[in-house]
């Protein structure tokens, strides 16, 4: 294969990301508004990802539910009396509030819906937004968080929840899958007075500044929520329970990291499964020779037969160099440019944006060239986002290394107790930067903070 | 074709319906709650519709958008200072209001998008929530309105608006005839001091009870909100023009009303172009013998390759009635009872849940009798909710009519000038109820208030 005169360059900072999101048509930014502006190019990649999660979420016999986004204020004061202080940030107005999270708007609902073990376990999942302010404007920060998951479970017993919160990984691993994007796992530390879950897990990507990202939770809650939501049942010994519950969530940042994480200096890279446009045709026909034209006819119906959709460009009007870094900008995985030169030669030229390598093709060819390179594309892409993750990731067992390894700009990885004078204390000593949580690992090693054997893993990262 | 032993009664009051809604698991209303719950039998069709208006839509060249649902305060302040006042019921909430439609969130944004007549025409449409309190709980009234559906376009010329107008009305109609649901349309009135568009065009559909409800709007607004919000162009002789506008909306209100005029006293009857379900496979098998099972799976194999969706119900521990009527509550158009009977007949009986008839079939013709039956239900549905339609409207020459019709739950359909005097003249010479609007006919007739020639028909009703 042959490669354009292209450099790549992968330094892309926040802001010069969030520029692009602008130029390349996905979303709009605009100052008089809370969230963000969703644009045709973006809403094709978020209408196709909530179409999967359709699909998706129900396998898991969850069903999908839609509860309104106005809830009545004597459900947050709940909150904020029986576990603590939920106030901060939350749309207060008349006598309702915003959903800062689905819980004070479900739980009501579930009291209302569950009163024997029949109507259990209940399974709900909803796609909704939800609001609060004091964010400053950014793209992974919003006062307003649009299409953002969330899944909340009721049951009978502890070991059904224990068994769903495994499933509820699952899922949200189908999910991080979809976007290719891997994440750092973990047990999160829950030590305070009144915690919101009796265990609870997050899922942090890692972005290209070496920052940390919860990308995804999921909380083995038990009784927490339902006993101030006075959710129960009348359980087989005929007396009344507070369900056992389990909740997940997750909203369109794995999408906003993956764009991230594969840009360059030309645009967006998008992996063929997630692009709206997978190949973007660019007409160079001046002189109207129908010869031209009737090329690209039998290649766009190729592309149709193959079910590939396409981009017909036969703006003449534009540089032909104009035309093509629009699509380069877009993300387009493959380019083909056909004028007359083709015709003479007899092969079509295939462009792969994310390396600006290039095959020629003969038509009779076509289908399997075009088919090979956008395996190649999304299998190269893929394999990419887990070799940055793995290099961003720097094993230590010193903790006076870690404040070098966040300088750096990556993420440390060491041994530790899951206790929280070790976890505490390695903070306590760092200063900057966060324990994101633990993992149990097979092997043991010996605590970066007491020296102890520990069959844990802990990371620690800057988070945004 | 024989009759199950059952009587229809199709009077339903609105509150048994919002009762069937609830029973039959498509929504869940609770106090607490602003809005509508939509469960997961009434999100399967919502969320179809929603992939049905995302193709259709874009074929109008009207691309989806997403626009927060929070807006800056200040763009509701212009609308009040400089068109009227638009307060009432507008939920506020520190420097944000929630959108109670998308004037003020999308003019903004249009204003800061379009600089020159290159980015003429914008047409974008968005599904979202508004939000105004006020309303009383109730199906068609509530402060949260969610999949609302509206459409803004913005063009260089008056010309332009004037053919969007029309193909907004062709958008219209399609959605309209999606549910099978026949409506009045009219134009409206708009003799106000600051009108909101230069026309304006309702549809009405009927109720049961006989009252209207607008279920969709057309709007030619010209430059009455992109003076408002300086939403303007430099056009081809170097001017600054204020852009020319449509807009158009509609919400979820016609399945509502479909599944009203349609329901009757054993629960909802559904389109099966709209049923998630559209047969129902009762096991009756308490032996467990394996001829039935092999019997229904022959069907459900069939049922498979026809790419219709059902059920298989083998809960024998419930009451065969029980079964049936749950299937006759969702509405779920075709019923199959399956058991030692099919086997020792080998006819299979299909009942169909519009009218009780039922069909026998051989296996080998199950197929053409399962279709049949699904076109004879689709198309009698469908024709049914036209003749109630037209059954609804009585046509006057006489004003004094008016009244007694409107008191028979009627509408009332006459000849009238298109004019202030005589529209405003007929209500307050009727008192009750309200003048829809008119529509231009081919034919001449008398004004029923001046008796002068006109060619306009005008609509009376009490509105919701």
């Amino acid at each position: 294969m042959k490669k354009e005169n292209k450099q790549i360059s992968k330094n892309i900072s926040k802001k010069e990301f969030e520029n692009l999101l602008v130029s390349s048509g996905l979303i709009h930014i605009f100052k008089g508004a809370k969230g963000i502006i969703w644009k045709p190019y973006g809403l094709a990649m978020m209408n196709r990802y909530m179409c999967f999660l359709r699909k998706l979420i129900p396998k898991f016999s969850i069903e999908e539910y839609f509860f309104p986004l106005l809830v009545d204020k004597r459900y947050l004061d709940k909150l904020n009396n029986e576990i603590y202080n939920f106030d901060k940030g939350v749309y207060k107005t008349v006598d309702t509030v915003l959903r800062p999270s689905g819980e004070i708007s479900i739980y009501p609902v579930f009291k209302d819906i569950i009163k024997s073990v029949s109507d259990l376990p209940l399974k709900v999942f909803q796609i909704s937004s939800s609001f609060r302010y004091g964010y400053k404007a950014g793209i992974f920060r919003t006062n307003e968080v649009d299409f953002f998951v969330e899944g909340h479970t009721a049951h009978a017993s502890r070991e059904e929840v224990e068994m769903q919160v495994k499933d509820n990984d699952l899922l949200i691993n189908q999910v991080l899958v979809y976007f290719g994007l891997p994440v750092i796992k973990t047990e999160r530390p829950l030590w305070t007075n009144k915690p919101v879950a009796e265990k609870s897990y997050g899922y942090d990507a890692i972005l290209p500044n070496g920052e940390t990202l919860l990308v995804a939770s999921n909380y083995e809650q038990m009784q927490v929520f339902s006993k101030v939501f006075n959710v129960g049942f009348i359980d087989k010994y005929k007396q009344y329970t507070n369900t056992f519950q389990s909740s997940f969530g997750f909203s369109f940042r794995p999408l906003m990291i993956l764009l991230w994480q594969l840009c360059d200096q030309h645009g967006l890279r998008l992996l063929p499964s997630l692009a709206p446009i997978k190949v973007s045709i660019i007409e160079i026909n001046p002189d109207n020779d129908i010869n031209v034209a009737s090329l690209i006819d039998n290649i766009k119906q190729k592309l149709q037969n193959l079910n590939i959709n396409f981009i017909h460009d036969n703006n003449s009007k534009l540089s032909l160099s104009k035309r093509s870094s629009k699509y380069e900008l877009q993300g387009v995985p493959i380019r083909i440019e056909i004028g007359k030169k083709e015709i003479d030669s007899g092969f079509i030229k295939l462009m792969r944006r994310d390396n600006f390598l290039f095959e020629e093709s003969s038509l009779d060819n076509f289908n399997n060239v075009v088919n090979k390179l956008l395996n190649n594309i999304e299998a190269d892409l893929r394999a990419s986002l887990q070799n940055i993750f793995l290099d961003f990731q720097v094993y230590t067992g010193s903790s006076l290394d870690i404040i070098n390894i966040l300088k750096k700009n990556k993420v440390a990885k060491f041994s530790i107790c899951f206790n929280r004078s070790c976890i505490d204390g390695l903070q306590a000593s760092v200063g900057l930067g966060e324990v994101l949580g633990t993992s149990e690992q097979v092997n043991n090693g010996k605590c970066i903070v007491c020296k102890k054997n520990t069959k844990y893993i802990g990371w620690y990262s800057r988070r945004v």
